[in-house]
């Protein structure tokens, strides 16, 4: 039906004879003449229809935006002074000789090209025409050459894609799973997986050797800007390898795929340890784009008469440190309300801070609630921090999970305000993890997952389970945890050894883990992998501010599909096929 | 942990020092010396083993069956006479130095070169064990090169990989949607999708232009041995062409893929209607490796006597055939009994037969319960069939599709059962397709689905129904339909149209489809694609009897997966968050 893409047309085709075929992005009457912009997938070529050609003028002259025409015509030279260098066919336009109608249009809801304007809520209700925005279409097409890009490297190193189930057994990652009701088994439900993680393991047993899947996941939970019940992975899993293999290997595919997809060189990922991460950047995914660093004071404030800061000081389980922010000392007072408000979420009770006015003035340069307090030992803090003029220091006393979190955020939240994020990819790994943290209750959780292998052995784990670190290792770009992965466990005595630790009873590791259990028994081999979470990735990469905008039909926040109108009511017959009913509808 | 795979080993190693890894095959002593086979994806390695390496005897010594061990030692060549031709590595043995226990392994509950002797339930149990037969893993291995060689294919013609929901709304296929109970919309339910025909239509309206993606299906259904609860299907779909372009496209799809994967050409596809296919096979899905073809006989038995032939003879709904079986008088009346009840399966009230025991003797010739009732066209039709001596005819009269569907499938199984199917690659494209068949309840339904394009126009469709052909194709390959499309209906009113005849009214059309109809509007482009059947295709290039073979972790018939135990129950608290209750199960 056409010879070419429209946005494909460049004087390489000067004087041919093409069918080109699209939608009318535009069309305008100049001087007797009608301009059709033809739009497709790669761009948009003008057209030109002389009155000469009376039939296609008619043509072109019903046509409205958003009709599909398809047109013959003459590829020619633009007039001097009417080239356009931003477009791929500027340099030409076609003279449309056929104009033939392949489908007419009604007027749609919204301009494509004004679609900031509408609310979201249209956009997806009419997602067919939102996606032909062509900064919408260039993210799709992004996305499938990231995949086909993260592919061919795999496929090239002996990778195996193997297919795991969707319909399956609930997973352990602890997040709510969807359920799906089973007719030939009633009263039992299949859960959709939240990620392939046991069955790669179970492949790893089989001999698979090298294994990766671009995944469906799903996670049953309530939704944050950035996350979606359905989500993609890709997972992979190695044999006979350690940290080093999977962190070299993942590495070079990431290289690669940037320096294919996005011709940009990522170059060598330096690595962190958690520890180190976590007091540098108060953050286990910290984006080095920001030059701030938090600074460690406790030695200094321990023993100030100022119970906030000597409090926490003197608490083996507390931290007090400093984020210097360069020029913040022109921050207002409002300002600074807004960012004590913006820590508060991460549990700080209050955001102590010291204006730098003059570094030259002594406590007179010092602008601060605070300093009246701590004045013996300001000058020493200014030191460590390297304080300046015009800086200003934001102080954080508290528990260390507190102080790490709150002045970890702000370190963020405040280098996006003041312009402090530098135009760079900062890549890096995050490593040596502790095994486990205590949850509220005073139980321990697996700061990965309980399959994830110790650095130590069964016995000292059981002794000192919070002193372990594990062997896993997250890569994070810009801030963003990009993949998270590690050696496994491939022994059952430690895998029992961390059931053991995490406090699950032996029935239930046999009815949840039992299958696991089973195979490690029967010659597992060392292993280990890792996961990218996909949409994430080509978020960063296409710069997107809503993962919703890099997946083809997403749900809202509500998790619903506003266009097919899902999720929806069922048949009667069907629940009760299913051996179900609807439960009354009570508040509680 | 090691420098190269076991079965990679040959003699391009000789002499060199390597350490390899993988499970203990067999170990046996002989003269003193320990063999070990050492086995991994690859394939196997003969170690050896001396006692003046007395650690790394000892260690291989208590080594068992499946333990994984790290060796480390050198190649050197077998000794004359010791060179085994079958295995890869066959040509070297590897001197055993230092043996390291990775694993150690309880013994299987079953042998690996055994499992033909076990029940499939055990082997399913035990997945993780039954995949490390090498015939396994090599299925899995091709099933990967299978869907690395489509996406490289498709992606080099510039199609887009899009991901499309899997939490989505009732699908229009007909069959039973798995329902997934949504929690934060309490009586909702989403559905897992039977194809993404739909969304990939969509997409097209969106102006990605070439989409594909190797989709996850989900269908409810009674399983039959070759279905599953969840299926793969390489889906893809083009805008701006026709038939040709897209049978084109994908024809060369198949054959690069065979080439690719097996080495095997398989040539131009000829291109067959649907009512040759029924006519000549009975099937529209023929498998051309069988010389045998239905042969018309209506004209001959519409004045006979014999009702049971007249009667269909003269039915314009009717048909009367024959199937010629060469060589097949030699077949006994029991065998001929059990072809016989095989198509009763296909509504055949019975299953006359001729056998020509000697072609010379005229009527004495013959052996035949029916002869005596034709004895005046009976030459006739012995000739139409171009039978011989040894030949034996089976006929069927009832209505065309009875008669079709029975000696259609007879055909296929005396084929199998006679040797009578050739050893080669048969691949065909049918075409023409009826838009509508009737159904038993005497309404139409459509042959492919309602989205296919007619042949003719809205008017012309709504007048004759049962006349239109449809713009749909159906790739065959042996008698298995690998894959079927359509170009599709891009226009509102031809959409309407079809779903008039359908008798879906306007009501149920917006409910169930109105998201479609209402992209349509704004100008959809002309489109089509087709869905190739990924495991079906897979089980057929590796000549697996079954589609869980080809599937790493499959369902059982009762769509249950025994080694995980799923499905499960559901915990009660999470089905109150569902909004619901298990209905007390009642017989009925």
């Amino acid at each position: 039906m056409r010879d070419m893409y429209c946005g494909d047309v460049t004087a390489d085709q000067l004087d041919q004879t093409l069918t080109i075929a699209g939608w009318v992005d535009r069309r305008r009457d100049h001087g007797g003449v009608i301009f059709l912009d033809m739009r497709d997938r790669e761009g948009i070529l003008q057209v030109v229809i002389d009155p000469d050609t009376a039939e296609a003028f008619a043509t072109a002259d019903r046509a409205r935006p958003e009709w599909v025409l398809q047109i013959t015509g003459r590829v020619r030279a633009r007039p001097e002074g009417a080239v356009n260098n931003d477009m791929k066919s500027g340099a030409v336009e076609f003279l449309g000789k056929q104009v033939t109608v392949l489908n007419e249009a009604e007027t749609p809801p919204f301009q494509l090209d004004s679609h900031s304007k509408v609310g979201e809520e249209v956009r997806l209700k009419n997602r067919f025409l939102d996606l032909r925005r062509p900064d919408m279409l260039n993210k799709l097409m992004l996305r499938s050459k990231v995949s086909a890009s993260i592919r061919r490297f795999l496929d090239q190193q002996g990778f195996v894609d193997v297919e795991t189930p969707i319909l399956t057994r609930a997973t352990p990652e602890g997040a709510r799973d969807y359920l799906v009701p089973s007719r030939t088994h009633q009263g039992q439900f299949f859960a959709l997986p939240q990620s392939p993680q046991l069955f790669k393991q179970l492949l790893m047993v089989s001999g698979v050797d090298k294994y990766y899947q671009i995944a469906k996941c799903f996670r049953d939970e309530d939704l944050r800007a950035d996350r979606q019940p359905e989500f993609t992975q890709v997972d992979l899993e190695m044999s006979f390898v350690d940290e080093s293999d999977i962190m070299a290997l993942t590495e070079g595919l990431a290289r690669d795929m940037f320096k294919d997809v996005l011709d940009v060189e990522l170059g060598d990922f330096p690595r962190m340890t958690w520890h180190e991460a976590m007091r540098r950047f108060g953050s286990d995914k910290p984006d080095l784009r920001i030059d701030m660093e938090l600074v460690d004071v406790a030695d200094l404030m321990a023993d100030v008469e100022f119970k906030v800061f000597s409090g926490p000081a003197k608490d083996p389980n507390g931290r007090v440190a400093v984020l210097r922010v360069p020029g913040g000392s022109s921050l207002t007072r409002k300002e600074i309300d807004k960012y004590t408000d913006f820590v508060s979420q991460y549990g700080a009770k209050g955001l102590a801070w010291i204006k730098v006015n003059d570094m030259d003035a002594g406590l007179d340069g010092l602008q601060s609630p605070i300093v009246k307090f701590i004045p013996d030992v300001v000058g020493d803090v200014l030191a460590r921090c390297g304080a300046a003029t015009g800086d200003l220091l934001f102080f954080g006393a508290d528990s260390d999970t507190v102080v790490s979190d709150a002045l970890g955020a702000l370190r963020v939240r405040v280098g996006h305000d003041l312009g402090l994020v530098k135009d760079q990819w900062a890549p890096l790994w995050v490593v040596d993890f502790p095994m486990f943290e205590r949850t509220k209750d005073g139980g321990l959780t697996a700061l990965h997952h309980p399959f994830t292998a110790p650095t130590c052995s069964p016995d000292e784990l059981r002794a000192d389970p919070l002193a372990a670190n594990s062997r896993a290792y997250d890569m994070v770009l810009n801030g963003t945890e990009l993949g998270g992965g590690s050696i496994r466990i491939h022994e059952p005595a430690m895998q029992n050894a961390v059931f053991e630790v995490l406090g699950i009873s032996e029935a239930d590791r046999e009815e949840k883990f039992g299958f696991l259990l089973n195979a490690l028994k029967y010659g597992a081999p060392p292993h280990g992998g890792l996961a990218f979470g996909l949409d994430r990735l080509v978020m960063l990469m296409t710069g997107s501010d809503s993962i919703r905008d890099v997946i083809a039909f997403p749900k809202t926040q509500s998790a619903a599909c506003v266009m097919t109108d899902a999720p929806g009511a069922a048949d009667p017959n069907q629940l009760k096929e299913l051996g179900l009913r609807q439960r009354v509808k009570v508040e509680d």
